[in-house]
């Protein structure tokens, strides 16, 4: 049994030229799934039995910033998984602003033709950039999905936690214990995620009939550094409980308490954002607003299969609810 | 001035074909990675202004074990800095059992033709798997380099940190500590980084005239879990210090000594390996044997831009040596 005659006998039979059946057999980027579908359906049927070098219909590109933050990772993995189930192969790609930047990537899984590409906390995430790179990919026939960071108007399929809910929550879980001078350490005010969290944060402070002072929000970066830095303008302003971006973030304010000697939860009581598999191994394990991952993977995933065109696309923000998960860095208000 | 007679002078002038210029321009993959060179430096001396698309020469997969141990992203968030240095598209492949596999990687970037491919902890750290499939990449013109639990008779360029000098530091700094009932918590023994782990610490303990019994070694999963399940041996053989395979085994014994109401380092002091950033922010911060993974990543990034063919490749292991970052999980033996 020589290949050639069968190759042109499966061409003919599924309808498709003979290089596209090629390129399926070589597991070749550029065919659509259903055209691949097709193809792998009629050498079956043919009794094609040379080893088809990958089922996989397509590569999917995860866009995400850097890997450092444990919550890019933990959200990278599980969509991976959600893909496979798919047959989808998928590429992690941290964009940095150091290194290759996410416009790179997203120039590069439009010219591979890619199954499809989800950005993770992307440049939208700044309110000021707007989502034309993403619809341009998407006018190409690729889908995309956003994930985080991403307010309602979103002409893109887009997933998100939804960050002021879960900043209401934690100013609520606060307050049942005593607190009234509730602070916020936030990221950079340009971005989306920022201005939800002070927006729910308000409203609960607002809802409870606290006050809000311009010293009890500390504007400082996403990382252990900006939470260690940031948390000073807080402890001058006698907050005793705060509400913070990001973990690292909550874990660079404990750290910023230490070095005063001040403790946590005594002195200041300290509530993260994610909610990944670290928190609870840290010291002391951390109450965050928790992100449902899994279910927002799940999510990503359905997303960006059933796109079938940019027209029809499912776009606006598919909002999820966070959890609280209490640890041991909140407690009672100092007296 | 239109394109097309551009393209024609600058095939005839670069020595390449029509084809070869096009894939150039639109960064596609195929073309290696002198002769898109040379394109770039030919459409330069010609005066050609149109928008390269990417300035990139190539794409690199890091093939890596599931994310959600953060010695891989942080293994990972390295190379690709270096690599960006040197013009690289990186792309990071979470290669697991349950999802896509390490060699559906290897055959798409075998196919798309990748500049390169970097293994970390790939199915080559069971020792009973072999080099093949890395070595047939090479052959087919695609640099690979293989990252840790190579052992060293490896026909591949590989970087590796030195385990088993690890083992040794963290054996002598338990015995420093008056310990003498030192045990080990090791992943499973087909994997060659358990091997030299066992290496290091018998050869150690040996040196020290210190005896070691079966009942010292514990054989258990490279996770939490696996720690916090594989700890109850080594309390039962009352050992007062254990060095584990992992940090986040080693979170898991800490976990599983306090569910039995025993203190760390009050009651069994505690080595972890890997050493990311995680360490300083548990509880207690881990005293961890420390991969070197800048130096390591540099050298990564070297032997990948070095490797001419097969033939010339530097092959074998290049081994780094280890760090111990002394935490809070080491102290004094109990009385």
């Amino acid at each position: 049994m020589t290949l050639r005659p069968k190759l042109h006998e499966v061409s003919r039979v599924a309808g498709v030229s003979l290089a596209t059946v090629s390129r399926v057999l070589n597991a070749k980027p550029g065919v659509a799934s259903e055209t691949r579908q097709k193809v792998l359906a009629t050498l079956a049927d043919l009794g094609y039995r040379e080893p088809v070098q990958s089922a996989r219909t397509g590569v999917v590109a995860i866009v995400t910033p850097e890997l450092d933050n444990p919550i890019f990772p933990a959200l990278a993995q599980t969509i991976e998984a959600r893909l496979a189930r798919y047959g989808l192969l998928t590429m992690v790609c941290p964009a940095t602003s150091d290194t290759v930047g996410e416009q790179e990537y997203l120039d590069h899984f439009a010219e591979t033709r890619a199954a499809g590409v989800v950005v993770v906390n992307g440049r939208y995430a700044a309110f000021d950039i707007g989502f034309d790179s993403y619809v341009q990919l998407m006018r190409r026939s690729i889908p995309v999905v956003l994930v985080n960071a991403v307010a309602g108007e979103c002409p893109v399929p887009a997933v998100a936690v939804d960050i002021a809910s879960g900043g209401e929550m934690a100013v609520h879980h606060l307050a049942n214990m005593g607190h009234t001078r509730i602070g916020v350490l936030v990221g950079p005010r340009r971005y989306t995620s920022t201005l939800q969290l002070l927006e729910g944060y308000e409203t609960a402070m607002a809802g409870l009939g606290l006050a809000v002072d311009d010293d009890q929000v500390s504007e400082t970066l996403f990382t252990v550094e900006g939470g260690r830095a940031g948390v000073a303008k807080l402890i001058e302003a006698g907050v005793t409980g705060v509400i913070c971006g990001g973990d690292l973030m909550a874990l660079g304010a404990i750290e910023g308490l230490r070095a005063r000697r001040l403790d946590t939860p005594a002195d200041m009581s300290v509530v993260g954002f994610d909610g990944t598999d670290l928190i609870s191994h840290t010291d002391p394990p951390l109450t965050s607003i928790r992100q449902p991952v899994d279910r927002m993977a799940a999510s990503v995933a359905w997303l960006l299969r059933n796109q079938d065109s940019a027209e029809t696309a499912a776009t606006g923000v598919h909002l999820f609810q966070p959890d609280l998960v209490i640890g041991r860095t909140t407690g009672r208000v100092p007296v």
